[in-house]
């Protein structure tokens, strides 16, 4: 009865909303959604050993694989309300719940997430979750709404995670505030709500700039040009990497979970005014242009990835 | 570029619905909650050799994985209408897609369900799934409605797909109505939705009888007593096997995703009703009684499991 015993210890230390009828223990969750807003639903999984490394500590696995679903719902403009958790373990394992509680419901807590349910399996270490969350329709940030001449803006500082990564492929040791970024980042939900109306596009970067930047313009039936030297860089990963290779973390490193959006012209001075109000470093980095693909002059040629995305 | 194409490919396939304001290839699906109903939610996860041979069909994995889900909707007396789906599977393998879509989407365009976003990643193989259905609020069907006198009732059989199972795990070869039961099991979505106002508990039969009805017990704060002798079983199990096995298979093996509910005496003649409404056979199966547990007399006491629920 070990299954029981994990949903229970998860169960004593939800988040509580209005809005959940039925939470965990039942066949499913019974849910009531405000009326008049769309539904935003997002699913992402991570697997050890593809998505954080096989050590990591449970909490940051747990913080980890609940930011990266409320990304992708702060890239919609939606305000985050309720998740299910499937949580796959090779053993029973108590400590290591309990752990990972610790990271997914310190997170949850923040955006006020509900875990409605879910389910526990025996496996290879994995976490699926299913984030909900609400969006006014028509407000929603789509990927298809990039047109020629907007700005392209970035949130925070690119490269961070990669370089974390690129320390701990080599062995090496990982300088805290990049390894930092790549186990506990930071879903930019506050961000996200507040382009509503402002942004014409906008995507969480998981994959890279480039690759994900494509993902815009090609929804969108347009190209991008980005300035590779204006590409926000933190002052860790300055120091830990020759500008080289920083740049190419930049450019092409996944994981950093900042949002990329596109801006018409005339609304880049209230998007400027988010950075104070946000207190997020907010930067231009390029134009939507004719044609199709991302042009980054300036990266080093045989970068890795890059060659994919153009 | 894999995952994309591997999207690409189940994008292509889905069933379209109004509701379904933005589907699979943004960050987040964007969907329509109608008006004045609650949203139930569920989620389970399949893995290989654990919830299924590694044997088995693409197509028989893509049916139960969904099956599994919509049988919990069914449960809860919701009506299906979204899911998402986390695909994990060791390498990018498109003749596995085809045939996992096949069973999925076969199974999706019988109640029409949308997929409507999800993931795939690389690792063992593994299918989580998230499912959205609607329900009245206050119509629900819940675990914690049963009361001193109802009866029990059980849909269509129980047993075969632990039968099969069994004979797998002989290395036997599978009876091939009970194979059936075990890869493509019927979920009970008709039946959940008609029994809305006529039963007052409900629980789907995904891990045995007796383990699924204490379940039940445990919410509604009562005992049940089932006669043994009662259960149904199918022509297939009676000739697989001798009476006392049959027994404990019908009141102990999983997966066959039968509903079992409780019924106040005064609403029996109605659910008898479903039967030729519904085509499908309904058995009353025992009683809620006071106490605590599953008490099934008759039942060899060293019976897989038995001791476990009572």
């Amino acid at each position: 009865m070990a299954e029981f015993d994990l949903i229970a210890r998860i169960r004593q230390r939800v988040v509580l909303r209005d809005d959940v009828v039925l939470g965990i223990g039942d066949d499913g969750a019974l849910l009531a959604p405000p009326p008049g807003q769309l539904l935003a639903v997002t699913m992402d999984t991570l697997n050890a050993g593809v998505h954080f490394p096989p050590e990591t500590a449970p909490a940051d696995i747990g913080w980890k694989a609940l930011a990266v679903n409320l990304s992708d719902l702060a890239a919609m403009g939606a305000e985050p309300a309720w998740c299910t958790l499937s949580l796959t373990l090779p053993r029973a394992d108590t400590a290591f719940v309990d752990g990972f509680c610790d990271g997914f419901l310190a997170l949850a807590a923040q955006h006020g997430v509900a875990l409605v349910g879910g389910d526990t399996t025996r496996g290879p270490l994995s976490v699926s979750i299913t984030a909900h969350g609400f969006v006014p329709a028509g407000a929603a940030l789509r990927r298809d709404g990039a047109r020629i001449g907007d700005e392209v803006w970035i949130s925070g500082t690119l490269g961070d995670a990669a370089g974390a990564l690129r320390h701990w492929q080599a062995g090496a040791p990982m300088t805290p505030a990049l390894r930092d970024r790549l186990d506990r980042p930071t879903p930019r939900v506050a961000l996200g709500q507040a382009l509503r109306g402002l942004a014409s596009a906008c995507i969480d970067i998981s994959d890279g700039l480039l690759a994900d930047l494509t993902h815009i313009c090609r929804a969108s039936g347009v190209g991008a040009e980005i300035d590779i030297d204006a590409l926000p860089a933190s002052d860790a990963l300055r120091s830990a990497f020759d500008a080289d290779v920083r740049r190419t973390l930049q450019a092409t490193g996944g994981d950093d979970y900042e949002l990329c959006f596109t801006v018409p012209p005339a609304k880049c001075p209230a998007v400027q005014a988010l950075v104070a109000q946000l207190s997020l470093p907010l930067t231009p980095v390029g134009r939507i242009v004719p044609g199709t693909g991302v042009h980054c002059p300036g990266l080093s040629p045989g970068a890795s990835g890059y060659q994919h995305f153009v």
